[in-house]
């Protein structure tokens, strides 16, 4: 069988079977998680491939590099853990400019140090494909980690910041735009690493996810792994006055963006109802757009508009395969 | 400036300029060190590309899986670490067979799995070149770590192992032949773990590198690091009857093969005079052939053969740039 025919899921499920069996988490989960003598170790890994990822044409190689941190910063954010060291594997032309190759690395050093982390080394080759392989260190200073797994029926579902904005940014850089909000959303993600590890600190969440592919593939992640199905309010769904502006000047659905869209890297997670003014007041505290989308259920994918059913038209979201 | 005309080392020596200042080593050394509240943890990473690093004709994808690991477990046995756990990033066109992954994977598992290295999860990405990219995390137990720089004037020279047999074995891979002890010394490198560790743990060793390079590339950067030079001694050169007969058999030097050639994986090591028993006791101890081979001078490098001053006739190594 093919790769294409089994799919990225098919093929992380397939991969399980290959995991160590000595870590708390591996495939399948945003970061494995490592118990080394009581101290919790979080490890990630993301690839940024051009033609894949991202287009050369409208992507400046420093944001280039920012970006290519703040994907793994995400990735820890969603476990709850604080970034340490991080390296870098790229795969670049002989022919590429030094100059480009220093804006990309003092992308990936701004992105990285503002939450922390830093560049510990890597490798370089030479291939036609500019690859950026980047793999990120964390740990949870106090044990405490979130991971996909874990949430409970009843529990409220909660996402950050505005969805869709980033995939409504791509749509304006392929039709020219270079500057302006939506294209810095989907250039510059900004990975939540505070929320995250609040969230985790506090005993906050029971199931954590970052929004890379698309908020319904990813909340299908979150419930997969937790054996759970979930109810999703769309009329609660965090649609900017941007994206709506810009959607509907384009002809676009807003919502379906904001659903099926990907990278936008904010966090989405699962709250025990005893807990929801804890976690609305963490959102005030750090200033953070929290918004209660739906809760979790025994099984199934209830999305619902003005009290009706509703059909998402698009495929989910991402398969970095297809 | 294009890389092409920096080089892969003009292009690490700007790259060190990015790295983090709170690492007690990083870009320049086979392995970065932090250490975490008194864990010293050791982190490094390692690129394939397909048709840089190996060509897929001759390359079961199971060795492949295999010697992916194997080119990080000597990193970390460069600085006397021992493995814990990696990702693996792979960039796989969506026509590629799950069989062909599924023994990539399992090459991955058995080679990390022999050392205590455990599969921690990745990326996957689409994209036409096959690429393996691995970052692989470990720990020295006891603290102690050795690194490129360290060496001293007097210091006795010391390599593992039989030199050029990988480089031999490629030639004989590209001239049609796929068995033989050759052929599986470039296709299955063994990562001298145990003797990295215990140089480190016994404190024998005062600067110490993995041969992939070739050896006289790799002696390059353990002299730079360490502000050094050497005196090698060819005539005690460990070349083995099998790499001396197929050299002769095909004409070639077989000096040069082991000089010039790289992925030996073997260890390249600088030893204080007072220690040279309880080294060639280690040697003993593990099996492990060890030969002295020269000796740490003040600057410069000399090589004798005879007696006589030698001159490698090609480059000293590979440029993965270039």
């Amino acid at each position: 069988m093919k790769l294409r025919e089994l799919g990225e899921l098919g093929l992380i499920e397939r991969l399980k079977g290959f995991e160590g069996k000595g870590l708390l988490a591996a495939i399948g989960e945003d970061a494995a998680v490592l118990d080394l003598d009581g101290e919790r170790l979080l490890f990630t890994a993301d690839l940024l491939v051009e033609g894949v990822h991202f287009r050369r044409e409208y992507t400046p190689f420093e944001s280039l590099g920012q970006k290519a941190v703040a994907v793994n910063l995400s990735d820890l954010a969603a476990c709850g853990a604080v970034p340490l060291i991080y390296t870098v594997s790229l795969v670049v032309s002989p022919e590429e400019e030094w100059s480009s190759v220093e804006e990309l690395y003092r992308g990936m050093v701004r992105g990285g140090g503002q939450y922390g982390a830093q560049l510990a080394g890597g490798d370089i080759s030479k291939g036609e494909t500019l690859t950026i392989s980047i793999a990120l260190l964390g740990r949870a200073p106090d044990g405490k980690v979130v991971l996909r797994r874990g949430a409970e029926e009843g529990d409220l579902l909660y996402v950050s910041g505005w969805l869709g904005e980033a995939a409504m940014g791509l749509r304006l850089l392929e039709a020219g735009q270079r500057v302006g909000r939506l294209v810095r959303r989907h250039l510059l993600p900004e990975p939540r690493v505070e929320l995250g590890r609040e969230l985790a600190k506090r005993g906050l969440a029971t199931a954590m996810i970052d929004l890379s592919d698309g908020f319904l593939r990813d909340l299908g992640h979150l419930l997969r792994s937790s054996g759970k199905g979930a109810m999703v309010d769309l009329d609660r769904f965090p649609l900017s006055d941007d994206l709506l502006e810009v959607a509907h000047s384009m002809g676009l659905d807003p919502l379906e963006i904001a659903l099926t869209g990907g990278e936008d890297y904010e966090l989405l997670f699962a709250v025990n109802p005893s807990r929801k003014e804890e976690v609305e007041a963490l959102g005030r505290e750090l200033e953070v757009k929290l918004s209660q989308v739906g809760w979790i259920t025994a099984e199934g994918l209830d999305l619902r508009k003005g009290g009706s059913p509703y059909h998402p038209c698009g495929p989910p979201g991402f398969d970095h395969l297809r």
